[in-house]
């Protein structure tokens, strides 16, 4: 997608050969535009799958993944990361991950409420990396007898394995931006 | 706003006295056509008052102030909960806040590339309880310069004391919904 990959190259700061910062526009502060745009392209891709619900992950997925739930009409579920006291009284779907950004485990959660057997499930999220994150999702998604009918992914890192690992497990993955390379502080597309 | 006020009649789980659940619509699954009609109705409210970017915090928060920022076509910010690798480069606004819900302290935090002098800000939230979060957001709002113009609250508890302490101080808060009471499990509307 063109004008993701734009606007990374005009505000993404590379930290290391391994991280780039999006903060301007998918962590931290988002462009309604950019965003908009990228649930758009995700529904047209997804469009014929009869998706029933659009899952993310807390936080940096949910704008992405609602204006994909806007587009096909259908709920949104983000996933939480850890215990609240409201959700304490809800039986919950667990999976235990490492996360790459945040350096430490998370224990990801979906209500069983949350996901039925009929359900045909797009997974959205905003970068894939080792794919810890979406693995733990995949799971869940089986456990609860849901379909998974694909991923949709703002910025995969293509050098790492996460995304190649999963399609290679058969799941459709489509990235809208691919980066193959962060060394030298050089951002290169695939 | 009647099209929430009913949804919480029908999916709304009391949990105790102080305690509402609404996993369904608000803080698990999001259902995209009342909260894009959530984010039109706080765009109409404060629609005159040219703001530049709508603040909200992570998570329950994201989507209405999504599709609040998606209505007025300004940049949306989410506040972040804790540091994570990618956030700890750059220059932050944070202050210490309780959380009723979570029932723990969390350092909220705002990249100070984020929040300028000349912003008008619209705060978002998706409840309002005892008002910690949003006294934070306040503070950092203050902090960085910036005008605060008013607050959206999808739904306030008026039981207790955070929105009217808040209003009080000054500062314009709507709600969507007022609870005025969870007492003996019944949902009572101011």
């Amino acid at each position: 997608m063109e004008l993701l990959k734009q606007k990374i190259r005009e505000v993404g700061v590379v930290i290391s050969d391994d991280i780039i910062k999006l903060d301007a526009i998918l962590n931290h502060a988002v462009d309604p535009v950019l965003t908009t745009a990228m649930g758009k392209e995700f529904a047209r891709l997804f469009r014929e799958q009869n998706v029933t619900k659009v899952l993310t992950i807390e936080s940096s997925g949910i704008p992405i993944a609602f204006a994909t739930a806007q587009e096909l009409n259908v709920p949104m579920v983000f996933a939480r990361r850890k215990k609240t006291l409201n959700t304490e009284h809800t039986e919950m779907y667990s999976e235990r991950v490492p996360s790459f950004t945040k350096g430490f485990v998370t224990d990801i959660m979906v209500s069983k409420e949350c996901l039925d057997g009929n359900d045909r499930i797009l997974l959205i999220d905003d970068f894939i990396a080792n794919g810890d994150a979406a693995r733990g999702l995949i799971r869940i998604i089986r456990r609860s007898g849901a379909e998974l009918i694909g991923v949709g992914i703002a910025v995969e890192k293509s050098f790492q394995a996460g995304g190649r690992t999963i399609r290679e497990s058969g799941v459709r993955i489509e990235s809208l931006a691919k980066i193959a390379s962060l060394k030298g502080g050089q951002i290169e597309f695939e």
